[in-house]
């Protein structure tokens, strides 16, 4: 029997109503023969009210601590579920990440995996239950309940899917597949009906919200299909996986935007040798992600930093590198959340010149400053105005031609 | 260093603020140079609102799954009171039912605690910190998670002061102490400075609800001296422990009652050996407790039985007992939960003959009829209508001379 992993987010399982839905979902997946282990995130908008209920009591509160409240979220919902899928008369057990065999580092509220041990879980399944893993969250060697940061629960599912050798990972979500874009933002963008693994990762970590790169990095490494599909509807999605079957001729696959971005740049730092490790070391302890990185170095020997980060990590990146700026001998420190990031991506990119000057050119006719750019082999990213970003989007689309009105999406470049 | 421990229940923890209030408490008594163990409960009516929740989903969940859900009160509690500790400057670290030790047996919803293993709560306050356990919760040596049932919170602080050798288990309420009866039924009722674990037994046994009766259980068997006291005042509350050095010339320490009652009957079950076995094991198979069994044979070889059980388990003991009574070829089953139960608890009881006639006499000339009686060494109960237990508690409690007002409180008996 072939194993099947299905991951529903946290809207998924809003109310009892979804949960039963949910339920009636997986259900059939065990009816089909399937060995089916099903990852969910806690209802709705209860982790955001955990923390809030934090900062009532601290506004700092320990991380460790924050981990074991937040994990209660997601415990809430595999016991719910599990009662579904019971009334529904099947077999079934929830497990929290601990149980699931989930261990992790002890970077509480960032934890990362270090292995799956699928012990508890073979054997439920065994015993023919349809198993419940909490997502978000696992335990140190220790026993410690760690959380894995934001949409962690897609990391479980692939993790678990990798470490179980399933057939596939599901991910249910509230839209149907990845798009060419937003399709809030951009109403003709097409759905795709599979993407490479870095194509995807490139469209999750700039902002395209569907999958967790993470989650993406660890099905690429373990060669893990991963469907994101919606859970509202029984349509296909867009399958994930290594060889791109269709539309192997489009150049840029996509174009993904990220508002969830704050601009910091240290001004005239003395231009030495390690000034760079200085820096991006002092984050990375912290463990602050830093994007998009670029140093300009001036005629007095000095040098100009800029780089990206998440938002949320803003407050805490400032203290650090005035710190570090100070130590450095700089001459400023200025960040700016008034941005945001628009980027296109696509795996034939490498092997077409013009492609980011053309990009360059939709904006520059859009009138859209650009900040700092990014490229790597398959994307290209810019920093924008935030108040630009959905414009920049919507002229990036139309001028890479990925519309679903244009039957030759791409074809042209 | 000597260990204390205490115990907070739910509305000392019900909001924000509470917590603040707890957690200086808490430092107070590290401050003056004890090892501090803290149990708290869930936070105010989280376990109604999570068991309200389950019951959306399904209306008889499978219990693992329950205690799955219940089991997140605690966590929740736990994390925000280490938040609170923390920011007042204190080292501290939350720790789960299972990450403290505490291990049951698989009997879920109402595990009972096989043992506690101390390592890790030891290691912690040797490293200086505070520590806190969430009470009514443990895990089966699978790991699986359990809760303790009703009160569970009480019980996993007297035994984690047993295993800890604690000096005293401090269990933190909102009344201050053991009355001679309910404050609100007897304004006249007295504090209790001191009283036994047999009469705490039977006093909490019999709905005196500040102290769960298996915590006292567990008191008395490993002799650890339990504070019963107030959480919003600073005053000496009711210490539960071995020799009472106090008003031991009290025939009669107080009148309990109970509400949370339900009476079931037996009719004319064929008088064969083996009856009250078959009907008893049958329930204690479902873990449901019984109390106040009378058995009378009658002239034509058959028996009634009547028992009380708790109003909670009143329609799951009528299930039982119906199957049962249909087997032994019984003629009727009845159940009535408009009862209530009245007692009197001393342990000068058994030698003063007449303290049972005396409380009779009592209600009878307050016109109460009595359905059931049953005695034991220290304490006489009995099962009235519902409606006439506040004035039963009233007259009883006058009757025995408990008052305020009587110095002479039970001399005279």
């Amino acid at each position: 029997m072939a194993i099947v992993v299905q991951k529903f987010g946290g809207s998924s399982v809003a109310n009892p109503e979804r949960i039963k839905a949910v339920a009636k979902r997986v259900v059939e997946a065990k009816d089909r023969g399937d060995d089916v282990v099903v990852v969910v995130s806690a209802l709705g908008d209860t982790t955001d009210e955990l923390i809030a209920l934090a900062r009532q009591i601290s506004e700092r509160p320990p991380k460790r601590e924050m981990d074991m409240l937040l994990a209660t979220g997601e415990q809430v919902s595999i016991a719910l579920l599990a009662m579904a899928i019971h009334e529904l008369g099947r077999p079934v057990v929830s497990l929290t990440g601990g149980q699931g065999g989930i261990i992790t580092d002890a970077t509480h509220t960032k934890a990362k995996i270090l292995h799956v041990n699928t012990d508890r879980v073979r054997r439920e399944l065994a015993a023919g239950k349809i198993v419940i893993v909490a997502g978000f969250q696992g335990v140190t060697p220790d026993y410690d309940i760690t959380t894995l940061g934001r949409g962690g629960s897609d990391t479980t599912a692939v993790a678990l899917a990798a470490a179980l050798k399933a057939r596939e990972c599901e991910i249910y979500t509230d839209v149907d597949g990845v798009y060419t874009a937003d399709p809030r933002v951009v109403p003709s963008a097409r759905k795709l009906a599979d993407i490479s693994y870095g194509e995807m990762l490139e469209m999750a970590s700039l902002g395209a919200l569907v999958l967790q790169p993470r989650a993406v990095e660890v099905g690429a490494m373990y060669n893990v299909p991963i469907h994101v599909r919606s859970s509202f509807s029984r349509e296909t999605g867009t399958l994930v996986r290594e060889e791109r079957v269709v539309e192997k001729d489009l150049v840029v696959t996509g174009v993904a935007h990220d508002v969830n971005v704050a601009k910091v740049g240290i001004l005239d730092v003395p231009d030495r040798p390690g000034v760079a490790y200085r820096i991006f070391s002092a984050l990375a302890q912290e463990a602050i992600n830093v994007d998009m990185i670029v140093q300009t170095t001036k005629e007095q020997q000095t040098t100009d930093m800029l780089f990206s980060v998440s938002r949320d990590d803003l407050a805490r990146a400032k203290e650090i590198v005035e710190a570090v700026a100070k130590e450095l001998g700089a001459r400023d420190v200025i960040v700016n959340d008034n941005v945001a990031k628009v980027s296109i991506i696509g795996a034939g990119m490498v092997s077409n010149p013009g492609v980011a000057a053309r990009m360059f050119e939709a904006l520059a006719k859009a009138d859209i400053n650009i900040q700092v750019i990014s490229t790597s082999e398959i994307k290209v990213s810019c920093l924008v105005r935030a108040e630009d970003v959905l414009k920049a989007v919507r002229v990036v689309h139309e001028a890479f031609g990925l519309s679903q009105a244009d039957p030759e999406a791409g074809a042209a470049l």
